[in-house]
């Protein structure tokens, strides 16, 4: 191993920019931990890579009570419910009335692209365009990262390295940091579904004021929002499926097909501008830290999106995380640096089952028996039919208290 | 075929003399609708088939309130909640607190001898040891069938004939009306276990107040009661088991193996004088009725027992059925008959998802993923751990209001 051109010193080193170890970074910071981020990815990149965002309340908080006060007040779409479409008929769960509680619709790249100018503004030292190539000495009290520039003009031969008392993994579901850490006493938990989601961008006015979650025996739908003039919506598809073989009057005939029934309920179309077939999986990652590394957000687990979890399962690390740290920098005592794990899993596992559970009800699958679909829908008429069916589901979806 | 040695007419024709065709029966014997139950089984035999019976309130109401006055009151349990127990802990989820309701051990067998009692004294025409050899002109208005006595005594070569305005299928899972209804547009829908119930009687005292429904990495447990002295449990198997190989010390060490736990909660033990494995599957006969033939209970279909569903089921049914035929022998029309498989099955399937439900979340499987296996945890941890959550349960476990 060749020495590194530089070293550097910090006492929190975050790999990973996205909103994990961006709200981490900025959460330390304010109490005046220094920390330091680095990501492979240029601030360019990850903020035109869209994904949706459906975030709890406590994650709305977190963002604008820690003064991240970007354009969520003014951007951010504040949902009341959700619409459960089966057999052909609206189930609309309105979360006040159920949980007193809403979510808000806004996109995770616009989480990041106020969570970095939160950062700049402070003048947080996060590193874009920065590779990290080895994770270094995790049993050690001083683990680290090396890593190398891929900015234009940057010698890619050149490598560096960062030291710290804290190294957090918030790198995202393919982890380097996780990779790092893999030993004989962890378990990477997985399931595998059978279907993708096939989702598309297109110019038209909302279908719908809200989310709208349909089972219908062709599969799933899910119409979705992303402004007045532009929507998001997804249907359930053939992992294998390519974009290119769908035009658009077949998609919106697909997508219509799926939400259709005596009640009318027709969407208003529009030119399709972006769409992608989005496989997808559950995963979790035990334990999430070791001696003084800790993974954080997707790259200790991924939960299918039908959950709308991703984000918020994120930050919930995040808090807990933080809070950590802060207790460890403010005190030197480990304890609750050492509870971390089994705090953030608990949480995970509920997620991870709520998730799986609104997977399995909504989706289709070629195999299921004429029993399980029928159940399925005695299940979705046990959850409509019933105000502690709807609230169990809103609770779950709309986000369990913190712990 | 042969002329029937003698023919009998009645308005409607109930074969099967289980708590479903006799709760039927005297319903309509109340209301002045004439009626004959016909059963192949003797008194004897149906009163000495142990069945455990955890009855909804509605189904207690059904028998008090309509002069069934047996022993219900005196015998019956009245319990107040259910334990789930998991990771070695026990969770109360206590019903009145919940959702305003209990629920009420009683044995099935129990149920069958006050409500034969009670046929008996009013007079009703119910024969045992009669068995129905074929059913007759399903899609008449006059169907039937033939059937011989199996008593001592009398000539099994006799055949004799019932005939009459509805024909009632209320003979069980194995139901010989249901056989006889079997159409092209008919569909059987099953779903398979691969596990079973080993289950046992003890002479021993009450381990728990209340029922503990265990899950445990070796399976599953329920610790039920049947009296101060006798007690009734129960643990997952697999189906091929054979009671004979298990030893007392065996099964009490299994049984405690799945309840143990940090609290060391101890089962009281003690001699078992009944030991039997109980296969079990989910089955559903759709539709439920042809003409004026109609289904009810186990002969349109059987849930497996985790639920505690069977016998409510089965009077819920009754509950429908009975109202749909006072309106039809009161005014002619059958508006509600034609009906009743609709608002029957609803029914139906919220109970099949709240026993597969209840199944899938006890129960262990040798093929589980051990991301599988956590989830499910995770799926019990948001159950107990929200209020919302366990009345979602406990509304389903004590019965939903009536429709």
């Amino acid at each position: 191993m060749t020495s590194p051109q530089t070293t550097t010193g910090t006492r929190v080193g975050i790999v990973g920019a996205g909103p994990a170890g961006l709200m981490l970074s900025h959460l330390l910071a304010r109490a005046g931990v220094d920390n330091i981020v680095l990501d492979r990815r240029s601030h360019e990149e990850i903020s035109h890579t869209h994904r949706a965002g459906i975030l709890e309340q406590p994650s709305v908080d977190m963002l604008t009570q820690t003064g991240v006060d970007g354009r969520i007040g003014e951007l951010g779409d504040e949902h009341e419910g959700i619409d459960l479409r089966f057999g052909g008929e609206s189930h609309l769960l309105h979360f006040p009335e159920l949980v007193g509680a809403t979510v808000t619709l806004y996109a995770q790249n616009e989480v990041f692209v106020d969570l970095a100018a939160a950062r700049a503004r402070d003048g947080g030292d996060v590193r874009f365009e920065t590779e990290v190539t080895e994770v270094l000495d995790v049993d050690s009290d001083r683990p680290g990262v090396r890593f190398r520039s891929l900015a234009d003009g940057a010698d890619p031969d050149e490598v560096h390295e960062l030291r710290c008392d804290l190294l957090i993994g918030a790198d995202g579901s393919r982890s380097v940091v996780r990779r790092a850490l893999a030993d004989g006493g962890s378990q990477d938990l997985s399931h595998e579904y059978p279907f993708a989601w096939f989702g598309i961008l297109a110019e038209a006015p909302k279908s719908s004021p809200e989310l709208i979650y349909a089972r219908h025996e062709r599969g799933f739908a899910l119409i979705s929002q992303r402004s007045e003039t532009v929507q998001r919506m997804y249907f359930q598809c053939d992992p294998g499926e390519k974009p290119e073989d769908w035009s658009d009057d077949r998609i919106w005939s697909e997508l219509q097909a799926r939400v259709s029934g005596p009640d009318g309920f027709e969407l208003k179309t529009g030119p399709i501008f972006d769409r992608t077939v989005l496989p997808f999986r559950s995963f979790v990652r035990q334990p999430m830290s070791r001696g003084s590394v800790f993974l954080a957000g997707d790259a200790a687990h991924t939960v299918p999106p039908t959950g709308a979890k991703g984000l918020n399962l994120a930050f919930a690390d995040v808090r807990v995380l933080a809070d950590a740290i802060l207790a460890w920098a403010d005190t030197g005592t480990r304890e609750k640096l050492d509870g971390y794990q089994d705090t953030a899993l608990r949480r995970v596992w509920k997620a991870q089952n709520f998730s799986f559970w609104m997977t399995s009800m909504l989706h289709t699958r070629a195999d299921a028996t004429a029993f399980e679909n029928r159940r399925i829908l005695g299940e979705l008429e046990s959850v409509t039919g019933s105000r502690f069916g709807m609230q169990h589901l809103a609770e779950q979806y709309t986000g369990w208290p913190n712990s």
